[in-house]
C-alpha cells in the first residue's frame, strides 16, 4: 500500500466508525430510522464542516460525496446491528485511528493555509470532535467529550506535534505521520488505563 | 396567480407558519419575550441560513429581508395567541406546504449549482427541517423530529421526486411542481394516518 | 487614552470575562479540564464567529488570534478560581461593558457592508449574545438568556440607536458611542432593579 492509498483507507474507516458511534446513539436514544441517520452523519462529517466554514474553505463533501454514502451506510447499519456493534470492541481502535487521522487532516489543512499554531490546534481538535460534541447535543444526552476521558485531549496533541514538526522544517509528510501516530497512543493509553482529564473542585 | 406569485405566496405563508411552531415552543417552554422570538427565527430561517453556509452561497435573508420580518411577525403572534394558535388545525396543513415547498427549493438551489444526486437531498432535507431540529435543541426539548412522525422523510421526497425528474430532462419548473406534491402528498397521508417510521429495537 | 485604545481595551476585558461566563458554567456542570476551556470559548468568540459566517466575513479570530488566547486564558482563570470568581461582582459590569461593546461592534460590521436595520440589529443581538445562548445549549442547561432578564434586549437597544444614528447622518463615532451607552445603562438598570422581559401566559 502506498501512504497516499493508507491514508485514503483510515479516513474511509474512519468515517464509518464515527458514523457508527452518531447511529448507536440514536438507536439508544429510541430514535427512529431518520433520526439515527442525522445522528450518523453529524459525527462523521460534522466536525470537517465546522472547520471548513470556518476556514472558508469549500466544504469537503460536497465534492468528496463517498464520505456522506459512507455516512449512510454507518447509520444503516447502526439501525440494523447496534446490539452487536455496541459490544465489538475493534470499534474502540478502529475510532481511535479515525480520531488520530482527522485531527492531523484538520491540522495540515490550517497549516496549508497559512495559519498560525493556536489556529492549527484549534482545527485539529474541531475536525476530530466538534462533530461528536455536536452529536450529544442533538441526542440531548450528557457530553462525555465535555466531562471524561481522554479524547480531544488526543487529537490536541496529535495537532500540536505535527504543528511542531512543521514549523521545525521536517517534511511535512513525515510530520503528518508523527502526529498521527502521537494522538493514537495517547488516545491507546486513556483507553487501557482509563486515563481522564483533573476537574475543578467547585 | 401566475406560478411565480403562487410560490412567493406560499414561501410567504410557510416562514410565518414555521415562525410560529417555535415562537408556540418556547411559550409551551416559558421563555420571555426574547426568548419567543428568536425561537421563531430558528424554524423560519435556520435551514435555509445552513444550507446557503454549506453551499457557499450568500445566505438568503441577507437581500429577502421579508422573511426576516415574517419571522419577528410569527413570534409576536405566537407570544400573544399561543392559547389559539395552538389548537387551529389549518396550521398543520399551511406547515405541510411550507415542509413541501422549502425541500423542493432547497434541492432546486443544489441542482442550479451543479450538485449531485446526494447534495440534493440533503439539501432539501436541511432546508425544510434543519431549522426545526435547532428550535428544539435550543428549546431542550426531545426533538421529534428525530423520533416520531413522518416530516423530513416527507421532504426527502420531494427532493428526490425534482432531482430524479430533472435528472430525466423534465422542464425545471415541472419537476418542481410534482416535488411538492410528493412531499405534501406524503406529509398528508402522515397527518391522516398517523404514520412514523420504523425504529431499531435496542 | 485615545479612543481606539479606549475600545480596544475594551474588547480585550469582554472577551475574556465573556470566557470566564462560560468556564464557570462548565465547572458548575463538573466538567473536565478540556470542557472548561471548550466552553469559555464558545462565549467569548461564538457570537462573532456566527456574525462573520453569516456576512460572509473572515472569521475574526482568524486574524485576531489575541482573542483566542484570552478566551483560553479564561477558562484556565474558570478551572483554577471558581470559587473566588463567582462571588466577584464586579464581573457583572465588566459583562456590561463587554455586551455593549459586541453589540455595537457587530452593528457597525453590519452597517459598514451596507445592510440595513433589520440586519445591523440582528448582527448586533448575535454577536452580543449568540454564543452565550450556544454555551448554554452545549452544558445542557436552561437558556437563562432565553427566559429571563434583559440581556440581549439591552444588545438590541444598543444596535438600534447605533442604527438610528448613523442613519440619521450623525458621525459613526459617536453612534458607536452613544450605542454602547443606551446598552450599557438598560442592562446596568436590569442589574441593578431586576428587572425582566414580559412572558406569555399560555
Amino acid at each position: 500500500m502506498t501512504p497516499e492509498l493508507l491514508l485514503l483507507s483510515a479516513d474511509r474507516v474512519g468515517v464509518l466508525v464515527f458514523a457508527l458511534s452518531g447511529g448507536i446513539a440514536a438507536v439508544r436514544n429510541d430514535m427512529d430510522l431518520f433520526g439515527v441517520i442525522v445522528l450518523a452523519f453529524l459525527p462523521a462529517v460534522g466536525g470537517g464542516t465546522l472547520r471548513d466554514l470556518i476556514l472558508d474553505a469549500p466544504v469537503f463533501w460536497l465534492e468528496d460525496t463517498v464520505s456522506l454514502w459512507l455516512a449512510l451506510l454507518g447509520g444503516l447499519l447502526a439501525f440494523f446491528f447496534t446490539r452487536f456493534l455496541e459490544d465489538f470492541k475493534p470499534l474502540r481502535w478502529a475510532d481511535a485511528v479515525g480520531l488520530a487521522l482527522f485531527a492531523v487532516t484538520g491540522a495540515a489543512k490550517a497549516w496549508g493555509m497559512g495559519h498560525g499554531f493556536i489556529i492549527i490546534a484549534i482545527m485539529g481538535v474541531m475536525t476530530a470532535s466538534a462533530g461528536g460534541l455536536i452529536r450529544d447535543v442533538v441526542a440531548n444526552r450528557d457530553p462525555l467529550l465535555l466531562k471524561e476521558d481522554i479524547y480531544a485531549t488526543a487529537a490536541l496533541a496529535g495537532a500540536a506535534v505535527y504543528a511542531g514538526l512543521v514549523y521545525a522544517g521536517l517534511d511535512e509528510r513525515i510530520a503528518f505521520g508523527l502526529g498521527m501516530l502521537a494522538a493514537f497512543i495517547l488516545r491507546a493509553l486513556a483507553i487501557v488505563f482509563k486515563l481522564s482529564l483533573p476537574r475543578a473542585r467547585p
